[in-house]
């Protein structure tokens, strides 16, 4: 199949108008953009035909894959019936009310925590928006205003409005805008290939780690710390995945000290990590749930949080109204292509896959990525994969900064048919939960085809 | 057309599960929320088959009414063919690139101000966070890093995100978790009915109110002010119309004072005040403008800023990578729905109709309200409409607001099949673009109608 797109043009075009997010927007005039024209099921497909497996589903949302004609069924459906209409003014809409209760019965209940409720947006960063609003008028709502302080993560994600990026913790977009806003602050995250002493075994550093959130408190005051944020494993930070040990330290802190935790689950919710909720994975209990992306597969941009019913109780009893929200909380359309797309998963039973037989088929063949000579501590966590590129293999030497060697790698993947995230010197991949076994055995073969270009290039260029 | 919508269930689990928007969720579950259920053209329908006229176009973004079929193929095509990639990693989409060359097409120059770049979102919030971070980025990029203050305006609205309620200026949204966020500050209103000294004419009075911006730059001090934000006319605020003479006044302050001018057009643009953008209605020459929701009429979520070639050439030249950006910018189907909503305002000419015929007698029958005993100050600005129910019309005593009169106003509306909001004493209406002449008596004889039951109601009540 071809395509009609006239590639010069649609670059021309691009780059005259179109400013594209985290872009250097000169660099990209000079190379032009490659034009995405279409996909489907785990490939798309460029301007000028080249096949691409997409490894990172999109931006980690694409979970059913593309192509999905009743996602678009479901859309077409719902904007012939209702295609907009507000929440505000005492007015509701049936696909977002079905959908709230569905999610609401897809959370489990863990300990003294349940999920009935859902507060909607249109992207993790209008949630995480949601969720520094709700948290503070929780707690002014309980006689504690001085509780103002959030805890976020060095390397952690949070999104991109004002509030995602100060809870978030990238140094690059600090820098740029006057960031973070006031009472937020942050500690360092759990790599261990990067934080641990020497000689420390993960699950000693794992508790070392959650040990941090505790300095932190106790440094601000505990009595002004309203909530700690994290994602049950770091997505956007180069898929950095915890030790065993430690969310169990984190929630015994969080308890502790009786503050909120915020499960920021945009990329690890619906089935990533094999469960419905990150939350489960790794077996703690958060009283806020963001989610985002994978609860439509992308299709059409929708978000949210998930309150528990300690936020819920207080904000419905005792908060009158609250004044928050967004034009498209439970827009209609979005929540019916959810509809749809929950039941794919639920259909094809794509958390239970993940978790099970093809996730194992996954993180054994991923794990056979350590034998090459560029690689450490690849590894996976349902269907997320992470991997470090390293000069020296034995002493675990790393790149330099400017040696630009996720770049490097990330253009032979592109260059060879794969698309895989680079972060530094970590390359990351994660996949769509269709993936068969012949699909993995595909992938891999495509990872490992950029790894062994990368290896020439870089040693053409003496830096192994 | 009846519907099989079981009322009691839907409003149960809406209790049970949705945290609407702005909203008493205890309240409203002991009253359960209405269910609109279906719509087409400028009618919407409850589960109870009432139907009801749309006057505010959903939450003023249906601008091509409801039942579009156009948007519905396009949806379903984009979906099919490619329903999301990103944008981040040196690739683009063609609807993408073809909606923004199109806004840049759309977005005519004034003066020495063009519009040939689109920086993409999901709402009008996240715009908003988009111009924060622009506009600090922009003043530190030229070496001036002390511009960070941005000013807004006392009843303005710029969304419900951390940033966005700072920059908006209503007080209940600033009371409820610890905003503005710093370098945020508001000057009065333009509101000639609440704020005009006795016998100021509206020409005095809006030279007068764009006054206080000079005043608040020399409050600041002139090199700490990076931006003035503000929207062509209140929509949130109550429609509050400025006189003619108030952009011409802040266009001088802004150039005098060399500080960025960012247009909220999230309600303006695309038809609403007769043009494709609002800046052209008044006159005035933005660095950014803000749109959203009636960019494709409320169909998908999407959201954008138009930046002018002042703060885009800096960016562009000067930049290198800007980190900020969100996981739908540019997202495909958004903008193919945006694509074909433009399509059918330029085929059925919408801006053209609200500022020639159709505008006219819009203005002509909503200006006849002001005979009304309830009402004062009934105007219109293209299709937008705000009055002020007072208890008497001739001292223009206003109701106090304990008295809920806009409220109860609201109710009569809505249960006499007509949407119109109330925002305090005001109500206001921004009707879909496609209303004919007969719409329009028809609207007019539902508003007179519910204002004459407001009338009995609050005669009943001794408070007329």
């Amino acid at each position: 199949m071809t395509t009609s797109v006239d590639t010069a043009l649609i670059q021309s075009l691009d780059s005259a108008h179109f400013l594209h997010p985290f872009t250097d927007f000169k660099d990209l005039s000079s190379r032009g953009a490659r034009v995405i024209t279409r996909a489907e099921g785990i490939y798309v497909w460029d301007s000028e035909g080249h096949q691409i497996l997409d490894a990172m589903s999109g931006l980690w949302c694409v979970n059913v894959g593309y192509g999905r004609k009743a996602l678009a069924d479901a859309a077409h459906a719902q904007m012939m019936t209702l295609p907009y209409y507000n929440s505000f003014f005492q007015t509701t809409n049936v696909p977002a009310v079905q959908l709230a209760a569905r999610l609401a019965s897809l959370a489990p209940a863990v300990g003294d925590r349940s999920f009935q409720h859902v507060f909607y947006s249109s992207s993790g960063s209008e949630s995480n928006d949601s969720n520094v609003r709700m948290v503070r008028r929780y707690w002014d709502l309980l006689g504690q205003p001085r509780r103002k302080v959030i805890i976020g993560r060095i390397n952690g994600y949070h999104g991109s409005t004002m509030a995602g990026a100060s809870l978030g913790g990238m140094s690059g977009m600090h820098a740029q805008g006057d960031l973070p806003i006031p009472n937020i602050t942050h500690i360092e995250q759990p790599y261990y290939f990067e934080n641990a002493i020497p000689g420390e075994s993960r699950e000693e550093f794992g508790v070392r780690a959650a040990g941090w959130l505790e300095a932190k408190i106790l440094e601000v005051g505990p009595d002004k710390v309203a909530a700690f944020i994290a994602e049950p494993l770091q997505g956007a930070g180069g898929v950095i995945i915890p030790p065993s040990t430690y969310w169990p330290e984190i929630q015994r802190i969080v308890d502790k000290y009786g503050i909120l935790l915020i499960s920021d689950e945009v990329i690890c919710a619906f089935g990533r990590l094999g469960h419905w909720f990150g939350y489960e994975k790794f077996g703690y209990k958060p009283d806020l749930v963001t989610f985002a992306k994978a609860v439509t597969s992308g299709y059409v941009p929708l978000g949210g949080v998930m309150v528990g019913n300690r936020v819920a109780q207080v904000l419905i009893e005792q908060g009158g109204e609250f004044n928050h929200g967004y034009t498209y909380s439970g827009h209609p359309v979005a929540c019916a292509v959810a509809m749809a797309n929950l039941d794919i998963m639920e259909a094809e039973q794509l958390p239970q896959k993940v978790c099970g037989d093809i996730g194992a088929y996954f993180a054994q063949r991923y794990a056979e990525l350590n034998d090459h000579p560029l690689v450490a501590h690849a590894e996976t966590c349902g269907f997320v994969g992470g991997l470090v590129l390293v000069k020296n293999k034995k002493t675990l030497e790393r790149f330099h900064a400017d040696d630009g060697v996720g770049m490097v790698c990330r253009g032979h993947c592109f260059g060879n048919g794969l698309i895989m995230r680079a972060v530094g010197d970590r390359m990351i991949i994660a996949p769509p939960l269709v993936m068969t076994k012949t699909d993995i055995d595909e992938l891999m073969r495509l990872i490992h085809l950029a790894l062994d270009r990368t290896l020439v290039d870089l040693k053409a260029r003496g830096l192994v």
